[in-house]
């Protein structure tokens, strides 16, 4: 293969693991997602704290977000935008949450995502992510979570 | 050379631009700051919107908020990692921005970073920023900016 095409190939493997990795949110296969992740993945996520270092704690992080939805979790992907060498790579997106959850309440969010990956032993997975909303400088500090694209 | 050398060179250069990014930052050298972004440069700042593409509209936000400093801006950069391959490369950092603003109120604020850059005519770039806080999901939906590492 040329250079050319084995940089079309990262990028292809890339979205293919977004790709796997969002069926695992919507049907909330907890070892599906998990799979994704290095033990070492270092993540930014919407809520406290700051950041989560290593996969356990961001597990359990996933296991208890995933059953506050009654159903399936609604997640969509868009403007997905994906940089790769032949064994590194990162993609940015604003991704919509929606759902009813279990006290009733209907979630429905556009969240901006960083995600940084890695290709260990011939597979990519995720060694970095960055989810968030901006927030209203207006004095409120209020997040913005009625933002649309 | 060979290809640790290449990466650790590659990762030295990131490094250095970081260094000369965060100098012209604190001293509020706009042309300084916006050198190192590409054209197309995609971001996901603190404050709304969603997300700034291109350099015009994200310049224009930089030129709104350095002037918001009464002298020059506070900013620490901790817990910096990068990521090299030989053409693209990722950072991750907790970054501590602090001062007194021209309406007398203090800025103390800790917020996640990552940024992504690509090698663009031989020089580093950044072509993708996303700086965040989180937010506390307790109903409130207040910022999240009194956390510290």
């Amino acid at each position: 293969m040329n250079t050319k095409t084995m940089l079309k190939t990262a990028e292809a493997e890339v979205r293919e693991l977004v790709e796997r990795w969002l069926e695992a949110v919507r049907v909330k296969d907890i070892d599906g997602i998990m799979s994704h992740y290095t033990a070492d993945v270092l993540t930014f996520d919407i809520a406290p704290p700051l950041e989560y270092r290593g996969i356990d704690t961001y597990r359990k992080n996933w296991e208890g977000w995933l059953p506050t939805f009654r159903g399936p979790v609604g997640y969509e992907i868009r403007d997905l935008g994906i940089t790769a060498s032949d064994d590194i790579a990162f993609s940015h997106s604003l991704n919509h949450i929606s759902g009813t959850r279990t006290d009733g309440e209907e979630t429905d969010v556009w969240v901006r995502v960083t995600v940084c990956y890695r290709k260990v032993d011939g597979k990519w997975r995720i060694i970095h992510e960055h989810i968030s909303v901006p927030f209203y400088m207006d004095g409120s500090d209020r997040a913005a979570i009625d933002l649309k694209p």
